[in-house]
């Protein structure tokens, strides 16, 4: 198994997108008696992430980066809360930018660290350049460069997503593994031609979690974290040179 | 002067195309009898780089990465060498690679680094996400993403290159700064209304250079090296938090 590339989902995968968002939904509300149940309020803007992207997969709408849909969503959650008038204009666009503050799992960064020594690593998700760069930034992910929704302009899972990200690192699919913690991402990169590596994150829809607590298909590495999944491939011969004034290739 | 991101010209402004591609042609003719003049054969090589781009810029031809114009360009120096069958394919492939390996100048990875501590910092240069990626692993240029040709499907100096990397960081171009040892592309970037650091390379083409030894307009920053810019942006009260779990944006 020739891998020279990883790329990731990042949302669930490699930050508690639940947490994080709560904690900016507090933030937002501080001292305010109309303050709505934080994580309540992120699954909510959560739920409607996939239908807006849906009508853009299926053609009914034009590339609209996810930085956009959030605050479209955001409206529609407020609006759902009842605080339709709660925050006006720059409350609504700062408290949009909780998505660029999520922390990082425990194992991440040194998971993707000990990744990145010897294969190129690169977020393969629907969040935009300014967004995973700045989410990036925060949260202290190393990346080589950044891939994903904005290059091909269409979003995960069509296959459009996943080969064109192969396509920017000059890359066949067969040589780049997508790495997630999501059974249907890991399905349509495989329909795509790529390998895929899987480790469950069982906390990050909260204690009550029913999905993707179990691989659903023999994926080419099955770990029990980004750490775990680093030491699998540490043994699986990679063809890229260690960083640093040493080549990619032999 | 409120700048979030830098973005950078790459081969001659942070990489020495020149010695790099040299030491790559001296190792395809390693004790060869018909090995050419190394730095001859670079300076060819890039000379055919603009007339290339040009066709595209100009509509004559759909977009091709720069790893397919470098190699179509290595044909025609071969050729123009005397050297036509002196490669086969896979041998040609890897000089072209030649790219990927080029050394920073002294100044290159800690003026990157001090600058990425407050700032945004992402190539912008005509070479593709691929060889981007691969030449800063190779060269240990620590980016936050990478913009430049790919993300236009366009060539510098096309306004369309700058004002798509500012788009894909969703930044109006005033807030964002092109970096670069090259007026021509300072010129226009200043002309899609971005901002402008200059610093010269004198020895970029080799002990006899005459051009870009000198700023030709009067760039917002104006340094002796990248080291020196860093100092000068240290001052400037730039806008972004401090990178590694804590936000961009103040």
């Amino acid at each position: 198994m020739e891998i020279e590339a990883l790329i990731f989902d990042v949302f669930g995968t490699l930050v508690d997108w639940r947490s994080g968002v709560a904690a900016e939904v507090k933030r937002a509300f501080a001292g305010r008696a109309d303050a709505p149940d934080a994580l309540a309020f992120a699954d909510a803007w959560r739920a409607e992430y996939d239908p807006a992207m849906a009508r853009i997969r299926d053609g009914d709408r034009g590339y609209v980066p996810l930085d956009d849909l959030h605050l479209e969503n955001l409206d529609r959650v407020l609006a759902a809360f009842g605080l339709s008038d709660a925050l006006d204009g720059p409350a609504r666009a700062a408290l949009n930018r909780a998505w660029e503050k999520l922390p990082p799992w425990h194992d991440t960064v040194p998971g993707l660290d000990a990744l990145r020594e010897r294969r190129i690593v690169a977020p393969c998700s629907n969040g935009s350049i300014a967004l995973m760069t700045r989410l990036a930034r925060f949260a202290g992910l190393r990346w080589d460069c950044v891939l994903g929704a904005d290059i091909a302009r269409d979003y995960k899972p069509s296959p459009a997503v996943y080969l064109a990200a192969c396509a920017a690192l000059r890359l066949p699919p067969e040589r780049v593994m997508m790495v997630a913690a999501h059974n249907r991402d890991l399905a349509a990169a495989r329909a795509a031609g790529l390998r895929t590596g899987f480790f469950p994150r069982p906390r990050e829809h909260g204690p009550g979690q029913t999905t993707d607590l179990v691989p659903e298909q023999d994926w080419e590495v099955i770990a029990s974290d980004l750490q775990d999944l680093a030491r699998q491939m540490a043994g699986a011969g990679g063809v890229g040179g260690r960083i640093l004034h040493d080549q990619v290739d032999s």
